[in-house]
């Protein structure tokens, strides 16, 4: 069956009622990820946060499909640094994604192949574009609210989470007087920084 | 440049904050569409409405890209039959569309070309996907208020506005005692049916 459907984002909770797929991804996925290692082994051992869920409508994954859903990034910190997603570049890297922000308060961090970097703010009411190449990792930069957006991706993309994992973003966005500021990433790798 | 970019959707306007392209329909250019070919004549010479605006934010027609903006279906009625858009297929037929409905009320109309046909309610904070190969239309149920809606569909999609002009939808939505109902539309001709 191939026919149109509709589903409700209700906030607060912004779990849709209809979806296929519900990713958890806890604190225990990003090792290494985190600059502060201590305060990420210290909140490990406390109890593995959820740092952030997923909720995809499934959509076969052929050119002209679209894949969508809900992300849900939960408020707080590992030392300094937000609760943040994973980050990928897609699997077929001249595909974009547009999100609409529903609510919260973030950063979309952004970077590209050759290490060209962007930060977008995030806030209700707004449309991010990311333009095809560009890996892409949500931040929420709230101390209480959840940031909740809708994302729209062409179906055929896929998801390249290897190459973040191994070379971290080029920068990061922590907590400095109370407000989120962008910093380099000491241990980021650029382009052939791996070879 | 192809740097991410944002914009913001304020209601009530709804005018998006960054656009490249403001598309505004207005009644004349509907002819033959409404059912009630009276009402429509004495409407237009009574001054030619503005039905629908749409606000895109422009991106190169190519496979991974995504084309996006609002849509803003103004409240009204020819005759019994609600202000709505042309509607349209994909000229690229094997494409689909994500909207997600900011304000109003309505119902989006959709039939195959083999005339299989689907009408859904349009809410604030529903998302309703028109998969492939779905012709589609947007109807304002409201009688007072704007229907608005983020699209997001594939760059390379392009519009098909002439089967719909020739053959019609094969669902219309009128109001009958204070309400939306669909009908058949009587002038439809179905696939096939303008050889």
């Amino acid at each position: 069956m191939n026919l149109p459907f509709t589903y409700d984002i209700r906030l607060p909770s912004a779990i849709p009622s209809r979806y296929e797929n519900h990713i958890v991804r806890k604190l225990s996925s990003m090792s290494g990820q985190y600059l502060d290692h201590t305060a990420y082994d210290s909140l490990i051992a406390s109890g593995d946060a959820v740092l952030y869920e997923v909720y995809e409508l499934k959509r076969p994954e052929l050119p002209g499909e679209l894949l969508h859903g809900v992300s849900i990034v939960h408020p707080g910190r590992v030392g300094e640094e937000y609760f943040m997603t994973k980050g990928h570049f897609h699997a077929l890297l001249e595909t974009g994604e547009v999100y609409y922000i529903l609510a919260g308060q973030g950063r979309m961090v952004m970077e590209t192949p050759e290490g060209d970097w962007a930060v977008e703010e995030l806030l209700p009411g707004r449309v991010l574009y990311v333009p095809p190449r560009w890996a892409h990792r949500s931040v929420n930069t709230s101390p209480h609210e959840d940031l909740v957006m809708l994302f729209v991706y062409p179906a055929e993309a896929g998801h390249d989470y290897g190459t973040i994992e191994a070379q971290g973003f080029r920068k990061l966005v922590v907590e400095a007087d109370g407000r989120p500021v962008i910093v380099d990433n000491p241990r980021w790798l650029p382009p052939g920084g791996r070879k």
